[in-house]
């Protein structure tokens, strides 16, 4: 069986394979400013009461500072919802991206289906667990009966072997993207694997999971293993709850599973990638677009804006000057990777080299309310996502990199990785 | 004569008072993102290179960074206009607010006449500056010619003294405003001056001057002494300019002076002030108003977002949590306030108790795309105008106060003074 089929196998008590469709009781359900209010509608046309009030997390994240009364307007809605569901878990404005916060505050564990009003919850595949999004009508009837129904997805088994120390988590999931393609992985669980993700530490990993529906994927799940434990450990969850989680680990043996597709990817002699304007899967060796000039660099989101790829643009970018004709934004991921930049002197770095700084959040990337570009404006940005009219202008490109590539772009003034 | 005719007289090289006309050469013009494409498309419909671009400053504050598409196209008409005409000194997004930067860089200094394409460029008359806000027509025609008219303004004398160390440079101005009246003051001087002004530092001496506006005064005097040499000193200008200027230094004597009114304020017994909606004349005791609920708190602006505003901001929070239904919502006034409050150690108290930090601009304070308001809601600003809708929504009430107030206001959740 794929991970996929274990983890729900392990759920239901019983043998389920790619294809059946099973209800399975939901372990923690995340929805969001933007996602709250409908899903609360929905769910008031059903119900009264959740199903249970310590199982729904709320994080404020998409437009923080609310950038209008009507997003204002939402989040009061949310609040309210909060208060009389008496919601145990609400991270208010400024604690950061919900998938961040889900994970540094201890709430993702392996084997757990996480239900999500976003479409990047499968961050979490990278602590195995089964964690996919919603829509608002799903969404309101999961938090009145903490069920759904899923639809077992089939695999594609994806293994990223060699050695390459310029090749980062992003340019993998980016090569990856090109392998697979927008629609290759409709409905499919992505599952990685292979020595390269075995290095990857969680924050790496999470990267890879993130942008699983960038491909269309279900899910983008990566096998437990001690680093997952670690990262639990140090997020506060018990050390008697990480033995019953070992006990329980599910073990894949990619010999053995019923793959769709199988794909490797050797990073040996790979390039840096970056994907080009309006596809995630439109991606290119970085070579191939090498002097492309940028008007603005955005490093944040839920795919790189954390404490390591803070530390990595720091090390760029110390002593040096964002190029003037260069906007950069930079956003820490979450309150938590925010205080910890700080006190690491990365914050003091940014700001002496010329960046932005803004409350940690999902900034840009949704093109709402920061960071809006200019009509012919340029962006290379560390986002999961570069579609038309993405970042709020259908007349701007984005280009996608990694940290590193887009800190040294930014003082350069065009797309390098120089 | 009074200060404004002094230095109108000195500019001019002849004695001119009040009621009459003048033609005055302008020293230092400032525009920002949102005024410098209406003053350009102005200025070119007269001619096609400006006066002098060593004397055309242009610094991003109101949109930062770009909230919407159409903020991002201004922006770069301005950028355009930047380097079409070699504007000198341009300060781009994240430098900070324009009254603020303008002074940090040194081009603000005494017997100047400023024109500003904003309304509260009155807060260089703390340096003992002429400074005004103009218009985008009038704002053209500076840029083309380096010139403008006024009409000598009447002067209203407010002096302040007493002793009373709760009562912080807010607290007198809103007094001020409660005294004069918003229409009080319309195309007049206001002249601060008396034993409280003398020993309030610079940055207290901006928040008298910055809102003479909101008593529709023209420009907001105070002499310069000692105390705005040391502070020039140390944004870097010459001290052989200095010596200059020293040389040239404007004194009013009180008792010669021929005032349209005279104000004294005692601040002995004064409690402190808070403007309660929907005007900064609408001003009462703290002790009137203390309990009222509030949702947000905004601590910045070009009114109160300096580096004393912070320190104090900081010593109320510290190891304190902001109350669980308030925003709090801190923007340093510039680059340079960050990076001193992020080295002393400010930014991670304010993190730390639950606020929201946000790129130097304006912020929330003009409603345009941070910390709008829900509907309903309340807000406590450190800003300097509470109009109906100021914050982004006609169904929200603003309160006004000193840094101070709004700080422990954040933590108790309502307005209080303890």
């Amino acid at each position: 069986m794929t991970l996929a089929e274990k983890i729900l196998s392990k759920k239901l008590g019983r043998e389920v394979c790619e294809g059946e469709t099973v209800e399975v009781d939901i372990d923690l359900v995340m929805t969001h400013d933007g996602t709250t209010p409908l899903s609360a509608k929905a769910f008031k046309e059903m119900t009264d009461k959740v199903w249970d009030n310590e199982k729904i997390v709320i994080i404020f994240d998409h437009n923080v500072p609310a950038n209008t009364a009507k997003a204002a307007n939402m989040q009061k809605i949310a609040r309210e919802f909060v208060k009389e569901q008496g919601i145990k878990y609400f991270y208010p404005e400024g604690e950061g991206i919900c998938h961040q916060v889900l994970v540094e505050k201890g709430h993702v564990k392996p084997n757990m289906i996480i239900a999500g009003g976003d479409s990047h919850t499968c961050t979490h595949g990278a602590f195995g667990a089964f964690a996919t999004g919603f829509g608002a009508t799903d969404m309101g009837f999961i938090y009145a009966t903490g069920k759904t129904w899923i639809k077992v997805p089939k695999t594609i088994r994806v293994n990223v072997v060699g050695e390459n120390e310029r090749i980062t988590p992003k340019d993998v999931i980016l090569r990856i993207c090109k392998e697979v393609g927008r629609r290759g992985a409709t409905y499919m669980a992505l599952e990685y694997g292979g020595e390269v993700v075995r290095r990857m530490d969680m924050e790496g990993r999470m990267v890879l999971s993130n942008m699983a529906i960038e491909m269309g994927g279900k899910v983008g799940l990566i096998e437990a293993d001690e680093k997952t434990y670690e990262y639990l450990r140090k997020v506060g969850v018990s050390g008697e709850e990480i033995l019953n989680l070992k006990k329980n680990a599910i073990r894949v043996n990619e010999n053995e599973e019923n793959y769709h597709k199988f794909i490797e990817i050797d990073i040996t002699d790979m390039e840096e990638q970056i994907a080009c304007p309006h596809h995630p899967d439109n991606v290119k060796d970085v070579s191939e677009v090498v002097g492309t000039p940028i008007d603005q660099v955005f490093i944040g989101s839920c795919t790189n804006g954390r404490l390591s790829d803070l530390r990595e643009v720091a090390r760029v970018l110390k002593g040096k000057k964002v190029h003037k004709d260069v906007k950069l934004i930079i956003i820490p991921a979450s309150k938590k990777v925010f205080l910890d930049a700080l006190k690491e002197g990365l914050i003091e770095i940014f700001i002496e080299a010329g960046a932005m700084i803004c409350t940690p959040g999902c900034g840009p990337c949704l093109g709402a309310h920061q960071g809006v570009l200019a009509d012919g404006e340029v962006c290379l940005s560390t986002t999961n996502r570069n579609f038309k009219g993405r970042m709020g202008n259908k007349n701007a490109e984005i280009y996608l990199s990694s940290p590193t590539i887009a800190a040294k772009s930014a003082v350069k003034g065009y797309i390098t990785n120089e």
